[in-house]
């Protein structure tokens, strides 16, 4: 059932911001901002206002530009400094400023960091505490405090930590938020401080987590579990040194093993959507692998449980993908047999059955190149192209043919740095399309990309559709680690076209040759489907049959 | 203190080649078992013999290529087929055929899977845990028995998971390994479950967690801590879907968080060096964020704290990253690079100190060439030379000069099949030994390897010393995915120089420039230490100083 009151209090913006190589501009946080409203956290925390320029742009250009429909902002500041009361100090009036419903504060809660980071006696903190809280409170705030480094001060000093709880919420913060600040606790450990602390002070407790013990997600879980009722966290557990708690997993956690209703299970489904939002704002590489959202989740390998994979997907799936947006994909590997390749054959939108001739014969050829050194997983274009000949029974109908290639790279003396001015590529294609030639020369920072450069140069003002058609990355392996001299390679290129990713794979005792493979392979898929053949561009009569099998 | 008996199984050969875009050679897999056996775990799996040809073949090359000092090697398998004997079943022979000491059974544990994928009787099942148990250990064999599916399986028919657990261990299975398959427990579920099988059936357990609700740590370490004595895992938690329990991470938190000493101290502090040699070897991207070992698990973004941690670290670390073989860093000012140019240094034989002006001078070049996208922890020879060249404090001599060098490919029309024999590649380069100009041609396999045969025509009569070396593999990098069409790349090249095996590294916004970068650095180090230089081939009277700092 729905659980409004469990607080999901979401700090990208602000803790997350410490991820290396995260840069937002406000108009970014803004952009996150909606994102997670959308997904249906309670809290966002925007920044530390006063402290960070861009974090005060946020919350002014907030109050007229973010129209929150679910989640209430959050604005982050420390407590008043030593000696100075709360409501002159220019950090505490900066967080009033910010004019945010909820203002957290964090607070020291280890007597090592009171004494060594703030440089006051223990008893000044506690009266920073209380004395910043009351401030905030009697102006209308609703308060939280993160008790900063309170599980290793919990260890270190059990009673002055238990005080800080204490002062927190008899000056009237709502939740007192424990914080795993170092990222070093282990489950068990969370969970009995939080258990103990709860019983102790009767205070409401949230946890935040981070992730350099690999348990950032459990510690959470256990906190709650403990009777924590505010858990926060970050978007892809995004954060300094190893992370903070991924938000993203112990929602899904929540509601799918817990049976708690933390967010409605029809925004549930919006999670994968949010993730790829979010990642797409923070420019950040997003983990394949990150439980439920990422691309790989739900994706599986092995051929041995293919066949049972088809009867039962819930057999091999720990939930529905689908309950979070996410899809289940097989990919095809040399562990897979007939089942694997008809699985991936029906996520591609083929009807196949896996006792077919068809579905057998691209088995066969599949493991034929595979043992030649190819690999299709990262290919499912290479894999389409191999599948169409299959089930069609014939070679692939090709819309133009080569003739010849050459790429050429020459260097001169500056041989020590890079960037060399003096290095030069060039390649030149000659296809030969509907019957007639045409030879279009490229140039480029290396022979794959000159390659590419020519192909698009002679093929585009015929195939409309290549000019959409970007390459965006590619691998070199030599397959032979021991035989450098006549070592074969595969090589593995990647291309986004319109919102897709796909790739492509060739393999050839040339490395060059190789490249040119899975060149020609991006091409000829895009051309599978295109309606705008060549006919239309270079005047002959008789279009050419699409390729349909 | 040191717990020899506590195991620690690492199936990255076999169930982290699961992990999408995982492509293993043989060569890698010897590669990555020699690392795992230099860290100090205790079993490592190196695939499924009969079932996937290349772990075939890898068991074959086990026999005399890798000589374990630490590690046991394990084969995986399954029972034996419903119906079929287990002396005459292909996949059991195939098992014993691998000669591992140790054999890996997977056995179905969970009533849906007996029923649905195996599409046999649960007794059937039972038996052929049983019979093909026995007739392992009776070939001699330790016998390893992964129960597939158990914590599903032990929610849905507890009995008949026991009676797995059971049967297995009264066949004479050492440790039967209970399997989170779907990885959809957390950890409570996971303690809960092996203490109660623990009682249940006094039975030694192991366990072995997937990451799909973010907990396959915390599960690993629930699981421990409930009385199991075999960790599985892989390196960097590499796995189907979203990997399995990443063992670097239990390792440290076992030693570190539990003070249990599962591989010794001065193996923890190799930790960080092996997870980067396992990186380079599968060439999937390692995560910054990876606790203890990611680059980023010990770097603070030197905010308001950083007064604070200057005066004491240990505030505002969880442990010391010197114990994992790690080191703190601050994004603002790099202080550690220092230390760690010298510790290289020493390593490579050269007395320096961390706060000489040469090792400044090298630690603000590498920072520099780093940026660019050089890379030198595979480079070892690139970096000594870029360290002598600071220790004299001059540019390095070149006992020959580049004039300029070329290298074309040309393809023919058969653009479809591999090898195609048309395809021809051909390298020029041009140089200057002691004045004189030297033209050599070479052919190869694709522009790197033809540059490198034309290098060694022009230099090998030269400099003798430069026949012994053998390019090996390179690999080549694009550095910015998004952007194919200006993109740097970078190269490295390994090398093998009698019994030594070491590599270069070049970077240029040319790809075939990067390689060719780091063609020569190979030669400039072989050349380095190398008496016999050109005088003797060439004629001159004056011979060249021998480079030395």
């Amino acid at each position: 059932m729905a659980e409004q009151s469990f607080q999901l209090y979401d700090t990208t913006l602000r803790d997350g911001a410490q991820q290396e190589g995260m840069v937002l501009t406000v108009e970014d946080k803004l952009a996150v901002a909606r994102e997670l409203d959308t997904l249906g956290v309670g809290f966002i925390e925007g920044g530390w206002p006063g402290a960070v320029p861009r974090d005060t742009e946020f919350f002014r250009r907030a109050r007229t530009e973010l129209d929150l429909k679910h989640a209430v902002l959050a604005a982050f500041g420390a407590t008043r400094r030593p000696g100075v009361p709360a409501p002159v100090d220019p950090q505490v009036r900066a967080l009033l400023a910010a004019e945010t419903p909820v203002i957290t504060l964090v607070a020291k809660s280890h007597t090592g960091h009171v004494r060594d980071a703030l440089r006051t006696t223990l008893a000044e903190n506690l009266s920073m505490i209380g004395g910043t809280v009351r401030h905030l409170v009697h102006a209308g705030r609703r308060v939280f405090v993160d008790a900063e480094h309170y599980f290793d001060g919990y260890q270190l000093n059990r009673e002055y930590a238990l005080a800080v709880v204490r002062t927190a919420a008899e000056a009237g913060a709502e939740t007192v938020v424990l914080c795993d600040t170092n990222g070093g606790s282990l489950p068990d450990e969370v969970a009995a401080v939080v258990a103990e602390t709860r019983a102790l002070t009767g205070v409401q407790l949230g946890i935040h987590c981070h992730n350099d013990t690999g348990c950032a997600v459990a510690n959470t879980m256990a906190a709650i579990d403990a009777g924590a009722v505010q858990a926060q966290g970050t978007a892809h557990g995004y954060g300094e040194r190893c992370g903070n708690a991924d938000l993203f997993t112990v929602i899904a956690n929540l509601v799918l093993k817990r049976g708690r209703e933390v967010v409605p299970l029809e925004r549930l489904a919006g999670l994968a959507a949010t993730g790829r939002a979010i990642a797409e704002l923070t420019e950040l590489p997003s983990s394949a692998a990150a439980p439920y959202i990422g691309e790989s989740a739900f994706t599986h390998k092995a051929g041995l449980h293919a066949s049972a994979l088809r009867v039962d997907p819930d057999l091999y799936q720990h939930t529905r993908p689908e309950l979070v947006g996410n899809a289940m994909r097989t990919l095809v590997s040399d562990m897979g047999g007939r089942s694997s390749i008809e699985l991936k054959a029906r996520e591609l939108g083929y009807d196949v059955e896996a006792g077919s001739d068809e579905v057998a014969r691209a088995a066969t050829r599949v493991k034929e190149l595979e043992s030649n050194g190819y690999s299709f997983e990262s290919a499912d274009a290479s894999f389409e192209l191999l599948l169409r000949e299959e089930l069609t029974g014939a070679p692939r109908t090709r819309p133009f043919e080569v003739e010849s290639w050459s790429v050429s790279v020459f260097g001169g003396s500056g041989a020590g740095g890079p960037h060399d001015e003096a290095v030069r590529t060039e390649a030149t294609v000659r296809l030969s399309v509907l019957g007639r030639s045409i030879t279009a020369t490229g140039h480029g920072n290396g022979p794959v990309n000159a390659l590419d450069t020519a192909l698009h140069a002679a093929l585009d003002p015929c195939f409309p559709a290549l000019a959409r058609l970007q390459l965006v990355d590619y691998r070199v392996r030599v397959l032979s680690g021991e035989t450098g001299s006549s070592a074969a390679a595969r090589v593995l290129i990647s291309y986004q076209d319109g919102n897709r990713r796909w790739g492509t794979v060739g393999v050839d005792a040339n490395t060059t040759a190789a490249s040119w493979h899975a060149l020609l392979d991006a091409v000829h898929y895009v051309l599978l489907d295109d309606p705008a053949r060549p006919a239309l561009a270079v005047g002959a009569t008789e279009p050419l049959e699409p390729f349909r099998p």
